[in-house]
């Protein structure tokens, strides 16, 4: 521990993992009205946090959703900027029942902090502003120039950040954005996400008869708008889950062999996968790729929900009038976001079941994206963990969706440093989401070497 | 209107519709437990009613459910003895946004009792107990033997009702059980309904992983409970509506010529019941089968309600662990209840998709079933609907399902008289329910002259 900055933090540890749990006490979940009150709560926390950190001009931007906010430290002339971006909205917590220690309030078990948003993304967003302050308590200064974009809608599609990205080019100028919103591939290996696949968020709805009817009745000759949507979105992929819909796997582009090379030599264990991390009796998807190909590389649809009829207890035999579901389509790179919308919106017009009507509403959409690895800000980020974990950085993707690194690319034109701290068994979304406590300080340790080894 | 017993009802109109009114304003929802307080007002409230009626012995039953109420008339030696049957629980009222007046506030419009229970069944077995009063008030007797059981469980399976007849027969014991819970053909045609569909409902309840995943990290190979519930159940019908689970048309029994020749015969506007009935823009069905056989002598199979994963405002992006949906089969004269549930259990078992445990539970089932029409019984209801009415008497079968029909066919040895008094567009179990208030006087009266005439 002879790096001074290292020792700050050390020193620091019980006051930084409660700065963070004062800070995930607040429940921001963007896409719930009713906590509206609390996301600007978090927006609050945030500021006071960059200024408690030494940035500077900070604004806590208003939107036509929630909050963004901004801050900057621009005393380095001559050296690069860094655009540091992170969330502080968090997804529901729902089920609740089957939290072990409330989500609300983040519970130490066995070195994990366990509370909704621990690791997406407060507890990662939190490093980077811990990081300026460790350099600053223990330099005075800042080695290069940093801004901070932190948004409260990155969990309902950040259509706020993305509008602000594109009007505010000149004042985000910056030669590199560094997120953590993603994870290691596994503990205690250094890695950096290179690709994202994107994401269409969108609502189905059916429309049978005209009001809910008898079962009895009419079963049999009246359209069912349950079963209508069942039979509609059946069709969508085959058994192996490949998609359904033409035109849908257009643009798709291959990862090249060399990555795909590096992927199979990344430890995996199926069953190990298959059973501690998604607990079920069997994989699915298309069974000539690889499961990392299949969750980082190609298109998948998925229906995160689905209502409609009667569903309390008991029984009640009507013929449900309305159903609704909640479908997303995940993009790789090089796949049209507009193209794929509009093949989804023909495909549902010419496969809804007879007597049944079905509507397509865009709840969000963004494309898949994929980073050079040879970008010397990766080179350097990739040192910067060799420094802190003494190993090798290993390269991946994510299939998940970060819709902003889009926006960085479009924009600014710059790329974005994917530095995740996160496990792959952290729950995210999940009912005992956790961060991995150690990897919170691991985490502003590198973050604060990447900013001084970026910084020359 | 020589008749005194119709002069009684005509001169009591404005007070045989308050009492009713008072009674449909119990929100007797037998399905909720959060109403199982108003069920038993309900059965005090018709104990009262066949009190005030004259009848005798009367006993509100407790039941592992909800209570039956029994009472009887037996002064009337060498006459038949006539049971009648009804039921004072109500479906639940929802979606409650779309009733044009409340629920439970009887509303008058047009000549029609709007309200939940107005024709189903409330408004229909409380004729009975009115047609008992205005025999006893005008003759001072009745006609012959009367025994009354009312239940609370029937828009729940009726389970307890079931197990009383069972263990009850020698009490119960009549020459023919009378039910008005079945609708006229049409608007003042007399109707005897000699055929009902049978009713399994069930719940199928998917489990993909063991807890709610994101749907980024692994979409594409983890399982998905809605996804899988949905690609299961699209299985169970073909486009045209024909169940494609194995054995499940086992035993079903065309109905004879000359009925299928009666069904031709009565007046059926396809396009008027496609618009005004089920206000879709197609039917559905098999497409070599009339309408009326569809919903009379059809098996089908329904989707009542389904519920999994993520379905508030907004997005949230998961792969569900869970998913259930209602599902009913509706039964035929000659299918097996037993048959058909081993039958849909091993269907389950072997189109469950990969990854996906499907569990079935059965809430209930009950055989589908005619009556002979060249009855005596029968023969004598039919003339009392022509005394009434001055027309002659259509025989109709019914898609829906009274079980307790069967259980009087299987336990007490009787036939039952399905006498209903109900439009087609009454709206059962749909927001707007309504009853003809004609029809309610004019039941009344055919109730009276068919106990009077089958006393002979």
């Amino acid at each position: 521990m002879s790096n001074p900055i290292d020792a700050y933090i050390q020193e620091n540890r019980p006051r930084l993992l409660d700065e963070l749990k004062d800070f995930i006490r607040i429940p921001s979940i963007s896409t719930l009205p009713e906590h509206k009150a609390d996301v600007e709560r978090a927006a609050r926390f945030v500021s006071g946090s960059l200024q408690r950190a030494g940035m500077e001009n900070i604004e806590i931007v208003p939107t036509a959703g929630h909050p963004l906010v901004y801050a900057d430290w621009l005393h380095a002339p001559g050296k690069p900027t860094v655009l540091c971006y992170g969330h502080y909205d968090v997804q529901p917590a729902d089920p609740l029942e089957l939290w072990i220690t409330p989500a609300f309030e983040p519970t130490e078990r066995d070195g994990n902090l366990y509370a909704r948003g621990a690791v997406d993304d407060k507890g990662q967003m939190y490093m980077h502003i811990k990081a300026i302050e460790a350099l600053r308590a223990v330099n005075g200064t800042l080695p290069l120039n940093v801004k901070f974009l932190i948004e409260g809608e990155e969990e309902v599609g950040g259509a706020s950040i993305a509008k602000y990205v594109a009007q505010n080019s000149a004042k985000l100028k910056a030669d590199v954005a560094l997120v953590s919103d993603t994870a290691m591939y596994a503990e205690g290996m250094p890695t950096l996400c290179i690709g994202l696949r994107g994401l269409i968020y969108m609502e189905v709805e059916a429309s049978g008869p005209a009001r809910d009817l008898h079962s009895g009745l009419y079963g049999g000759a009246a359209p069912n708008a349950v079963y209508g949507l069942i039979e509609l979105l059946a069709k969508a992929k085959d058994a192996n889950g490949a998609i359904q819909i033409p035109g849908i796997y257009d643009g798709v582009e291959e990862p090249a062999a060399a990555e795909l090379e590096s992927w199979k030599r990344l430890p995996f264990d199926e069953r190990e996968f298959l059973e501690k991390e998604v607990g079920s009796t069997e994989l699915t998807g298309e069974p000539d790729r690889t499961v990392l190909e299949r969750v980082w590389s190609r298109p998948t649809l998925e229906v995160h929900g689905i209502a409609g009829g009667f569903t309390a207890a008991g029984a009640k035999t009507v013929i449900p009038a309305k159903a609704t579901a909640k479908v997303s389509i995940r993009l790789v790179p090089r796949q049209d976001p507009d193209a794929v919308i509009a093949a989804f919106r023909e495909w549902v017009k010419k496969n809804a079941p007879k007597g049944i009507q079905a509507e397509v509403r865009v709840l969000s959409a963004s494309p898949g994206l994929v980073v050079n690895p040879d970008h010397p800000a990766i080179e350097v980020a990739a040192r910067a963990f060799g420094e802190v974990f003494g190993k090798q950085t290993v390269f991946i993707r994510s299939g998940g969706s970060i819709p902003i690194v889009g926006d960085f690319a479009n924009h600014l034109k710059i790329p974005t440093i994917l530095m995740g701290f996160g496990l792959p068994d952290d729950g995210l979304h999940s009912p005992n989401e956790k961060y991995r406590i150690e990897n919170y300080y691991l985490g502003i340790m590198t973050v604060a070497h990447f900013l001084e080894l970026y910084g020359g």
